[in-house]
């Protein structure tokens, strides 16, 4: 401890960091600004800060009160703006239901988070239907329709529209702990039962500060996300509040487009008719984007799109910079809320070309501000920034999740040492650029050294024949692990590519020094498919388990 | 109080807000950058760090403790930067020594200020030679200079580049108490003692970040500070942290430029040599780079500048853009660390032409992120946003001075009833837009209206014989108060123009509803010339005391 404390008590010049104060610029600033919902809706943000009183007077007539948990089972929509900021305004917690979930995973969620109030679109009304009988603290269920004709299920206490309808505008938010309790989701659990993450108004508003002050500060032009851009998420707002942009965009009073479900057709349509330029989405939704007929007709010009949730690759990014998008990679998860870094070109690279560009864009970036990340060994070490030492990503910020809800064990495992610890392994180059190279549960581990299963994945994908490939470590006595690779080979290639020769390709490139020589698989494996997880991922775990009981029957 | 709290204790995932953590970014995205100090001194971003370290050690070594107080003397400088950073990371406090002040005023807030350590610039030395004798705190003096040859005058410990060579670079900066006092200073007293402002680590990292998020964010086009800005104050760094942007060029990892000592030549021989693209300034200084014959040789239409300190005239503003430069207002004070809103055009106003552009770029502008601006009448209610409801501008934001420092009735004051009182006093347009009229002890107050001074001055300003002029209120019976308007003449208009002239100038105004009848003045006194404070701005004071003595001799 060092220095004088100059606050003492709480006192007038205590303004705590709260997320209705971030709605004061665009309520001088952007009052006849648009919030658009599809096809479906316009309002202007006068209209839209009305909306949060009435929003706020209906949840408390329906008995939510302070600490109150609030689900949402929404698309895209002005309605979900509208819960992002009304319900943890008013002292209660929002709780985004990630409906991409297995039916009896939701109703774990939505037990596991107390939820008391339940908002759901009818499109999950057949889901809710299905599971009501197992969900032990929801009280109200109230109904969300985009046509206002629509009767209401029996056992739905209202209709949202209509509750907005006849509650009064004014509504005091009131002033409460920066340390409130906002928001609270789960993540898509690949193995086990989800994990609930939780995020206070403090952690809020200083990541909408600094994804603001990072996306335009840090960018050569400056133009991030600005007053003139048109915003529409392509990522859903159940999902790590939809990264943090709704929050920035309204403080901003930045035009707002939400596209309900997505659909290609419709968010290329949304992006002509709207004036979309920025977005942010995962690399296969920009793929499936740019590769729909309607988008050769579409100028694309003007968007910018920030790429994350799986790594954007070298081709992809290539193939929107020649659309005239501005694309670049950002990183985060849902235990981070979720920005971390952002791969924005420095200055002195915006007149480099294309190829080189790529490789920056394409990169887990830089942090933004506040943000300490760093590279550690498994002894917990930090690693110099050279571009070759591999170690895991661990970060502090001001706005990490503060564990597991209600699950010490993982919560202790996630901060271990004082660091949270993101499960990615990656090095830093000389530049100060952070490339992710592996999950560290994915990574083989031989002989002290770290060989990257994504890298060796890579490298195989490039081969004319291949067409999956996934890499395992696979236990040694001599070395800890040596890799395999597990090949589907393209329909045309099957019985006409050997083991050995794949090995050369990978001998070729050890030869020329691109990969180190005990980093070369010791066997490829064939096989005709992949397991994958609900998500899409390869599934390795299940992979490494195939590969030792296939070698355990060959022993 | 609502909602869960879900930060116990400090843990793991607290993250204070403290100075040093501003640093995550630039450390990794502009190693190679320059800061630069006028024709004297280049350094990378990489140096920069490596002297904070040497700083913090050299500080340590002389005595430097948590909680220490450090003043500066000093002109614009890499030097000044360092001080910024690496006495608050240390968890000492630096005092910014006001070097216009009188020198007895000096000697009181150095003393005031309990400053135990005290840099002075090689300018500075006979001033503290002159009060040496006065300064009841300061152990230790250190020796700034620009000219490594200079010998060190005998009574200092040290010249802080020597100091600088002989310590070690590695300084681990501490963590603590995000309320842990970082900087103070004082305000430019018109009356009385010089009044101490003080500001933690927690206000300047909120300020920084709302500065940065606003200046961008709130900008069509985006293009406010951004990473291949160049950056230099033309504000000096004592003033209210050269209003905050040294830490936002710091943190998004920007170019700097430091000139010294103002002088308008040097200052537009960097703007050209260092492709200087933002600045910040007070109208004067603008006026007189424009008005300098290298300006014309010089292309400014690059260069972005906030003005602030005094209202931007529209024809000063005019100029500049004729210029191609982007100029606009900004406001704030000593005691809001400073910056409150800035007057940029909505993405709407973009196409505007520029009359009316200019209308929009000289008003006070709109809150940043966070700032909860308001104006409220005599007994505290909050006035409607109309265009015409004037009253003072109280404010809350999280980076305003608790108090003034040792001075609990001021203090109390300042912030009567939970909001800052800026002592200033303007009306809110319907599109948001501030403006202010007056001061509020130089508004008239007659008969339950308020009459803006200024607007009284300004309008007689434009009559061709009128040079300076003076509105004050003086007691009235019936009214409370009513308007005086005291008039200096131009040379050639003495004795050809008459009071009754000048009021019919302002009753053709009245006429035409430009002003309320009840808003024209009674009187108009022709006077010689008009008493002025230190700092050359009007003294009003003395001017009502003139005129009341002059009343009383006459009746």
């Amino acid at each position: 401890m060092a220095g004088k404390k100059i606050y003492k008590t709480p006192s007038a010049y205590d303004y705590p960091l709260i997320l209705k104060h971030l709605l004061h610029t665009p309520e001088r600033f952007a009052r006849d600004q648009e919030i658009v919902y599809g096809e479906v809706k316009r309002l202007t943000y006068a209209e839209f800060f009305e909306r949060l009183g009435r929003l706020a007077n209906a949840l408390k007539h329906i008995g939510a009160r302070p600490g109150s948990v609030i689900g949402v089972m929404d698309w895209d929509s002005h309605r979900y703006l509208e819960c992002f900021f009304a319900i943890p305004m008013m002292g209660a917690i929002l709780h985004t239901v990630n409906v991409r979930l297995a039916p009896e995973q939701i109703a774990y969620t939505i037990n596991h988070a107390e939820d008391e109030i339940l908002f759901v679109h009818r499109d999950f009304v057949p889901l809710i239907k299905a599971i009501r009988s197992r969900l032990k603290t929801v009280r109200t269920f109230v109904f969300l329709s985009d046509d206002p004709d629509t009767s209401v299920p029996g056992e739905f206490t209202g209709e949202y529209e209509g509750m907005l309808e006849t509650s009064p505008s004014e509504y005091d938010f009131p002033d409460f702990d920066e340390n409130t309790q906002a928001t609270m989701f789960y993540t898509t659990a690949t193995t086990g039962l989800p994990k609930g993450v939780y995020f206070s108004h403090r952690q809020l508003v200083l990541h909408t500060l600094a994804v603001a002050a990072g996306s335009n500060g840090m960018k050569p032009g400056g133009k991030g996300l600005a007053a003139d851009d048109v915003y529409m998420p392509i990522t859903p707002m159940f999902h790590v509040h939809a990264w943090g942009l709704p929050y920035v965009a309204t403080m901003l009073g930045i035009k707002q487009v939400y596209p309900g479900r997505y659909e290609p057709e419709k968010l290329l349509k949304l992006i002509e008719k709207e004036g979309v330029t920025f977005s942010h989405c995962v690399p296969t939704i920009l793929h499936m984007l740019l590769n729909h007929p309607l988008s050769r007709k579409i100028n694309l010009s003007k968007w910018r799109v920030n790429v994350g949730g799986a790594p954007l690759s070298e081709a992809l990014c290539r193939e929107a910079l020649d659309r005239g998008i501005d694309v670049y990679s950002g990183y985060g998860m849902s235990e981070t809320c979720p920005v971390l870094t952002l791969a924005l070109l420095r200055p002195d690279m915006v007149s480099w070309d294309k190829d080189l560009q790529v490789e920056v864009r394409t990169k887990t970036g830089i942090p933004i501000p506040l943000v300490d990340l760093r590279i550690a060994d498994p002894e917990g070490r930090f690693l110099p920034h050279d571009g070759k030492s591999v170690g895991e990503i661990v970060v502090r910020s001001p706005w990490l999740t503060q564990g597991y809800f209600k699950d010490k064990e993982k919560s202790e495992e996630l901060w271990s040492g004082g660091w949270l610890h993101t499960g990615d392994v990656g090095y830093i180059d000389r530049r100060g650029y952070l490339k992710i190279t592996d999950r560290i549960k994915d990574v083989i581990k031989s002989g002290g050294e770290w060989i990257s299963s994504l890298e060796l994945e890579n490298i195989i994908l490039k081969h004319e024949a291949v067409d999956e490939a996934a890499a395992v470590g696979i236990p040694d006595e001599k070395w800890g692990e040596r890799p395999v690779v597990l090949v589907v080979l393209k329909q045309e290639y099957v019985g006409k590519v050997s083991e050995d020769e794949l090995i050369a390709f990978y001998r070729n490139l050890a030869h020329k020094g691109t990969i180190p020589k005990w980093a070369m698989p010791d066997r490829i494996l064939f096989v005709n498919s992949l397991p994958k997880t609900s998500v899409g991922k390869l599934d390795k775990k299940l992979i490494r388990k195939q590969v030792l009981s296939t070698n355990a029957a060959k022993e």
